[in-house]
């Protein structure tokens, strides 16, 4: 077969990205068919940058009425990734979207009820998953060997951003553009990683502090509580005003501790489970023998072109992806009852009402009084993600 | 002048350990002059082990009566320590007390003010004060190097305990005869070191699990968020339940962030403050060049003799205790908040309504239906404190 035709929509600083590095041909499978912004600017900088064989459009609906590609990939501001996704699943197309899904839940459920009615390969750029680290994690949980899980903690304040980012774009940071703050710009990442490896919480209890670093009026500062199914607790804490910040996940099980910190995993194994241990030991002071495990992790992972990859090859041979699309909604269920658990003081169960929360998020957005002292241009997203 | 005579009340597992070291000829200037015990194995005990020179008692009042020393060193159950130091202070003795300095503020405020009127020196075991590196840390803090605190956490799970542990000691994590579980009995250290160095929050949101791990009504499991008057955000995790478990307290501030863990201090620290880094930067994703410092920590500290000497040497030069016991009550007040916290399910102020407090831990020794399954003996305290 040929290649996938692709079109990137939303050539901004991470779109452009995108469309730069299939045009280059990284992406085995995959060309780039055409790239669509509503900023003129845009457009022309793709004319230049990839010639006439790429099509440019200003409008979305216009690229999708054209018919001139096989799959798209939607990197505008997060509001309107599942609108985008779902129409182009109407026209037949594979999808794959940037993180987070989108900004509230309703919307992201009528997506994945899209996909699934379309028989399309859905996908989102959850390329965190890919890292060797992760996975490890992951497979240490999924294996048995960290036992049933106890306690998990991510320290993510390594997150710092200045007030001149945030003054950078005129959606940025408000509830009509972004629709929230470092959950939903920074930690789609985190919240993914989180839960893909030690699953949902039941509920969350938050503590979210709007504009406490910056002259912003989304949250640049959480601390959220989690309990979990099995009777686990869990804590989250993310910010974009601390320096040098932190980046440390610890997951505390039955069988174990292991700590991803700097890259680097510890793992220590309780020679005896902790409960067994607790029940059957005669002395008071004692705990079980642990082991200093040097864990083998898969070096690499982590960059777009991974997930770039492999999307195109389960277009290609049908594999089920490292990140379905249809799980792009459970960080965002968790960033949207970190907010709610905030705004509303008290617990959030998940799932929630996801009616309650687009009430929420849309009353925010008619009475914000903050204005923007300036828009800015597209930013070079070299060195982040 | 002659050696300060000290009495002993309580010389169960932690008791008998002062009483040794201090009949030993460890501390300068004092001497065990009687110990005391309702237990009369205890008693017996100490008979075999000091002789006739030291008096025993089996009963505080009779050993006040006696007028046998000038200093008493209290190490009874938790609930005992208010009552007995305030009738030493009526005696015009010098008191030390093992810590947590009571079970609910109402009677720590009270003894704070019995000693206060007394004039004596009144100390208080938190010999974790004495710690190079928990002082190493409260320079930085106090110096204003960490710049203004950010956010603090301490996970503070490595206290895991069997159930055997539980079941060794009648009193032992129960309403009525510890009135506590983690937080009173294992981390009044922690929580002290805590609140000495980044001061006491001004309200805290606990999360309290009680016998979550153990067959106890207590508290065995806490995450606890607080907020600082500054603004500044902290987490507090404890638990006995997980192995190998983890010790590590973080301070993110303006001017970098220090960690201390294994025993020793990462202190990174920050070429600009963010805050103003934050508001001059004219780059995005840039962050403040932060410098890896080495900081050199005293080591030693940490033992139960640094406090008996500090303590012993208060008394004879007037020196200004490391641990005043005056300061007890701020490390309980943390505890009792938490618990307060959980039992609501809601936010408590600090300082909060002593009374209140007071009347929920009576309705749960009123409420309790929990059974020890068998009365313990005195345990071996070596390898813990």
């Amino acid at each position: 077969m040929g290649t996938i035709g692709m079109s990137v929509i939303g050539i901004g600083g991470m779109g452009s990205h995108h469309a730069s590095y299939i045009h280059a041909g990284e992406i085995p499978g995959l060309s780039l068919a055409a790239v669509c912004d509503t900023n003129p600017e845009r457009v022309k900088w793709a004319r230049e940058s990839f010639g006439d064989s790429v099509r440019s459009f200003e409008d979305a609906d216009a690229l999708y009425e054209a018919g001139v590609s096989d799959a798209v990939l939607i990197a505008t501001p997060h509001y309107d990734h599942p609108a985008l996704a779902t129409k182009a699943f109407e026209r037949g197309l594979h999808v794959l979207i940037e993180k987070p899904a989108g900004v509230y839940t309703k919307s992201v459920r009528e997506m994945n009820e899209a996909a699934a009615s379309s028989g399309k390969v859905f996908g989102i750029m959850f390329q965190m998953r890919t890292v060797g680290a992760y996975r490890k994690l992951k497979d240490l949980v999924d294996s048995g060997d960290l036992g049933e899980v106890q306690r998990t903690s991510w320290i993510a304040s390594d997150w710092f951003r200045s007030q001149f980012y945030y003054d950078s774009g005129s959606w940025r940071a408000t509830w009509g553009g972004e629709g929230g703050g470092v959950l939903l710009n920074q930690c789609p990442h985190n919240l993914d990683v989180w839960q893909w490896i030690c699953g949902l919480p039941k509920r969350v209890r938050a503590f979210c502090r709007f504009g406490r670093y910056h002259d912003i009026e989304v949250e640049d500062d959480v601390t959220a509580y989690v309990e979990y199914e099995n009777g686990a607790s869990g804590v989250f804490i993310a910010s974009t005003g601390e320096a040098p910040g932190t980046d440390r996940f610890e997951i505390a099980g039955e069988g174990g501790r292991a700590i991803l910190e700097s890259g680097r995993i510890e793992f220590r194994r309780n020679r005896v489970p902790a409960g067994k241990f607790s029940r059957e030991s005669r002395k008071p002071f004692a705990k079980p023998e642990a082991w200093n495990c040097e864990v083998p992790a898969p070096g690499g992972g982590g960059r777009h072109q991974d997930i770039a990859k492999d999307f195109a090859a389960a277009i290609t041979d049908g594999r089920t992806l490292v990140a379905p699309g249809e799980e792009g909604i459970r960080s965002l269920e968790l960033a949207n009852a970190m907010l709610m658990s905030a705004w509303t003081d008290s617990w959030v169960d998940i799932p929630f009402d996801d009616d309650l929360f687009h009430e929420k998020i849309k009353e925010k957005i008619a009475t914000s009084k903050y204005k923007k002292p300036a828009a800015g241009d597209t930013m070079d997203v070299d060195g982040t993600f």
